[in-house]
C-alpha cells in the first residue's frame, strides 16, 4: 500500500465547495443538502471549469482543452514522453441532478493530484485528470458525446451541431463552447492526445452495494441495453355495449405484454422497464384502440440481450395475434429504436483496481459489479484500457437532488482510486502490464 | 297484427333528409355516407327541431315545449283526457356522431304518427312523440339531463346553469334554450305534463344482435356501472442501475391489476374497461413512480356490480401491498367517482314489445337484451312504465360517423315500434294493463 498521507475530509469539502456553482433542489435543512443543476457548457459549468483549471495549475499541471471542451489537467511524472495515466469523469449534471454523479469522479482525481503534491510524490509517468464535456446529454441530447469524439467514435462537427433543449433560441454545442471559452486548441483525439489508460470512480447510482453492505464496487463492465417501441392497435368501442368476448382491447393486451416482457427479461437474468405508455382515445368508457409503450431491456451479455428482445417481440406479437380469444387479432408493431452494446472493461485495469481495493479493505467489503448505466468509460474502453470503481449510493437514488453518498464512502472510494493510480503507475514502470 | 299500410323507405329517407342539419365526418363516397355533428341547442339542433315541430303540426299534433326544451308532439286519440302513450328519443349527437343514435328513435316515432295519419287511424288515447334535450351530454356535460328534470330527478335550475364545453365564452344551457326559442312554457314535469308510458327505439350501439344474427332486441333493462380512479405509487429509479428485485414499479403493478380487474368482472358475467392511464415520470429509462388509471365496471345487477368493485379494490390493494416480492409495498388509492344503478324495465311494456316483435318476426330473430349504454328511458322508467327496442348496429360501432344500421333493420324496428304502440293503445283501452 502507498504511504502517501491523505488530508481527511478535504475531498468532501471540495465537493460541497464546488456545488456553489449550480446548487439547486433543497431537500434538507443543512446548506449542503441540495442537489446541483449544472447543465453542460452553461454559465455554472464555465465557473466550475475555470476553478478546476486554476486548481490544477496551482498543482503544477499542464492544462489542455481539446476541440470539444474536454479538459486534460496533466500532472507531470518522471518520464513525460509517455502518455499520462488517465482519471476522468464529468462536472455537468442533469437538470435535477445531485452533488455526486460525475462530480465525485473529477474531484477524486483532483484529490489524487493534490495528495501527490502534498507528499511531493512524483509518479513514473504523468497522470491526467479529465473532465469530459456533456456526459449527461441533458442539455445537448447525446450523452457522453465528447468522450465519443475523443475516442474517434463520433465527429466533432456532429457534436458542434447539437442543439440545446433548454434554450428557446437555437443554441449549439459548438456555439456554447466558444462563448464560455472552452473550444480548445488541442485535437479531440485519442491518437494525438493519448492516455495510457482510463480509470473512473463514480457513485453506483443503484442500490446493490448498499443492500449488500459493500464499500467498494469493482466494475467489470457495463450492461448493454435495447430500446424498443411497441404499438398495439385495438378497436375503440363503447365500454357498456361491447361484450367482453367481442373486444379488441389494446390496453388489456398491453398489460399481458408488460408482464410477459418482464418475465422474459428476468428469466434471462436481465432487466426490463416499461417507462412510457400512451393510451388512445383515453376516455373512461371507450375501449382503448391504440396503446404505445417503450420496452427497455438490459443485459451485460449482448447475445442474451438480443435473445431477450427477440423473445419479447415474438411473445408480444403472439399475444396480439391471439387477442382476447382468437377471434379479433390486434396488430402489433415492435420497433427497435436504439441499441447500446455491453462493455467489458480491461482485465488488467480491473485487476489493478481489485488489488488496490483489497490492500485497503476486507474481501467481504468489496464486490465485482456490472454498471447498469452508461459512462464516458464506455467510450474510452474502445481505445484504451479502462475500468471503473463504484461507491454506494444511498437508496440507489441518482439524477435527483437527494443523491447521496456518505463522507466515509466518498473517502473510501478516493483511497482506492489513489492506490489504483499509484499501483498502475508502478506496474507501467515494471512493464508488468 | 295491425293492418296499417306503411310507406316503404320513407323513414330511411327522412333520416338522411334531416342529416342535412349537421352532416359531418365523411366516411364513404355516397352523399349519405357521413356522420352528424349536432350539438344540443346549437344552430343545427334548432333547425331540426323547427322542422320536427312543423312536420308534427302538419300531422295535426299539438306541440308542447317544456321548460328544458323537451318537445312533445301529441297526436290526438279518441279520449284526449288521458295522458298520451309516449315514444321518445333525442335529436342531438356527439361531436363525432352518426346518423342513427337517438335520431332513429325520434324519426321512427314521427313515422308512426305519419303512418297513423296516412291510414286515418285514430288511436284510443293520444300518442306523444318526444324529443328529449341534450341526451348525449356532449355539449352540456350531464347526459339525459332534460328527461331527468321531467322525471323529477333533477331541477331545471341545475340544467340551466350547465356550461357548454364547446364554446370559449360562458354559454349556458338556459341561455341557449332562450336563444334558439326552445325555453317552452310547459312545465318540465311528469306530474303536470304526464305520459302514460315511454317506448324508445334505438340502435344497439354494440355488436350482440349482429353477431347473433338477430333482427330485434327486446330491451329488458340497462346495466349499472361504476367508475373508479386507481392511483399506484411506486419509486422512480434508473432502469439500468436498479435490479428487478429492488423495484417498486407502479406500471408493472398496474398491469397486474388490469388483468385481475378484467378477470374479476368476467368471472361475475360483468364487464371491465380501463380506458385511461397516465404514467409518471414517463421516461424510457426511469421506472414509473406513479400510475393512474380508470376502472369502469358494469353489470345489470347492482348487487353483483358492487361485488365486482369491492373485489377489485381488495385485489388491487393486495397487489400493491405485496409489490414485486413482498419487500417494497406500493400504496394504492382506489376511489369511486360515480355509480349509475342498473334499470329494470316495466314487465308489461316488455311483454307488449315482445308480442309485437313475435307478430312480425320468427322467435329466432328476436332476442331479449340488456342495454349497455344509458338512455332517457332510464329516467322515464323511474316514474312511468318504460321499455326499449333495439336494432342491430353494424360492427357495434356508435358515437362515430360510420355508425350504421341497414335500411332493412331500420324498417324492421319501425314496424315493431308501430305494432307496439298500437297494441299498447288497445291494451290500455281493454284495461288489460
Amino acid at each position: 500500500m502507498n504511504q502517501l498521507k491523505i488530508k481527511q475530509g478535504r475531498l468532501v469539502d471540495t465537493i460541497h465547495h464546488t456545488a456553489q456553482w449550480g446548487a439547486s433542489g433543497v431537500w434538507g435543512s443543512h446548506p449542503t443538502e441540495t442537489g446541483v443543476r449544472r447543465l453542460a457548457l452553461g454559465d455554472e459549468d464555465k465557473k466550475v471549469r475555470d476553478w478546476l483549471v486554476e486548481e490544477a495549475r496551482l498543482l503544477g499541471c499542464e492544462v489542455k482543452v481539446d476541440a470539444v471542451g474536454n479538459i486534460f489537467a496533466i500532472y507531470p511524472g518522471k518520464d513525460n514522453l509517455q502518455p499520462p495515466t488517465g482519471m476522468g469523469s464529468h462536472l455537468d449534471t442533469q437538470p435535477t441532478g445531485g452533488r455526486y454523479d460525475g462530480i465525485y469522479g473529477v474531484l477524486s482525481g483532483l484529490e489524487v493530484l493534490r495528495t501527490m503534491k502534498d507528499n511531493n510524490y512524483v509518479p513514473n509517468y504523468p497522470v491526467a485528470l479529465v473532465d469530459w464535456t456533456n456526459e449527461e446529454g441533458a442539455r445537448f441530447p447525446v450523452n457522453t458525446i465528447a468522450s465519443a469524439v475523443w475516442a474517434g467514435l463520433q465527429t466533432k462537427e456532429y457534436a458542434y451541431d447539437l442543439e440545446s433543449i433548454y434554450d428557446t433560441d437555437r443554441v449549439t454545442f459548438g456555439g456554447e463552447l466558444s462563448r464560455i471559452g472552452y473550444k480548445g486548441e488541442t485535437d479531440a483525439s485519442h491518437v494525438t492526445n493519448p492516455l495510457a489508460a482510463h480509470f473512473e470512480i463514480h457513485i453506483e447510482q443503484g442500490p446493490i452495494l448498499e443492500e449488500e453492505n459493500k464499500k467498494i464496487g469493482i466494475v467489470t463492465g457495463v450492461q448493454g441495453y435495447s430500446w424498443n417501441r411497441v404499438i398495439i392497435k385495438g378497436i375503440a368501442c363503447h365500454a357498456g355495449t361491447t361484450p367482453m368476448k367481442s373486444r379488441a382491447d389494446a390496453l388489456e393486451m398491453a398489460a399481458k405484454m408488460i408482464l410477459k416482457g418482464i418475465e422474459i427479461a428476468e428469466g434471462h437474468g436481465g432487466q426490463a422497464t416499461i417507462g412510457t405508455m400512451s393510451v388512445e382515445p383515453s376516455s373512461i368508457n371507450v375501449i382503448p384502440e391504440r396503446v404505445e409503450f417503450s420496452f427497455d431491456a438490459r443485459h451485460h451479455e449482448d447475445a442474451i440481450l438480443k435473445q431477450i428482445v427477440e423473445e419479447a417481440e415474438a411473445a408480444f406479437t403472439a399475444i396480439g395475434a391471439y387477442g382476447k380469444n382468437g377471434s379479433k387479432p390486434l396488430p402489433v408493431e415492435f420497433t427497435n429504436t436504439m441499441t447500446s452494446h455491453s462493455v467489458k472493461f480491461d482485465t488488467n485495469n480491473i485487476r489493478t483496481v481489485k488489488q488496490a481495493a483489497l490492500a485497503l479493505f476486507k474481501a467481504e467489503d468489496v464486490k465485482e459489479i456490472i454498471s447498469g448505466a452508461g459512462h464516458d468509460s464506455c467510450n474510452t474502453s474502445r481505445v484504451i484500457p479502462t475500468s471503473m470503481i463504484f461507491i454506494p449510493s444511498k437508496n440507489g437514488i441518482s439524477h435527483n437532488p437527494e443523491e447521496y453518498s456518505s463522507p466515509e464512502d466518498v473517502e473510501n472510494g478516493f483511497k482506492v482510486l489513489l492506490e489504483t493510480i499509484i499501483r498502475y503507475d508502478q506496474q507501467r514502470k515494471e512493464q508488468s502490464i
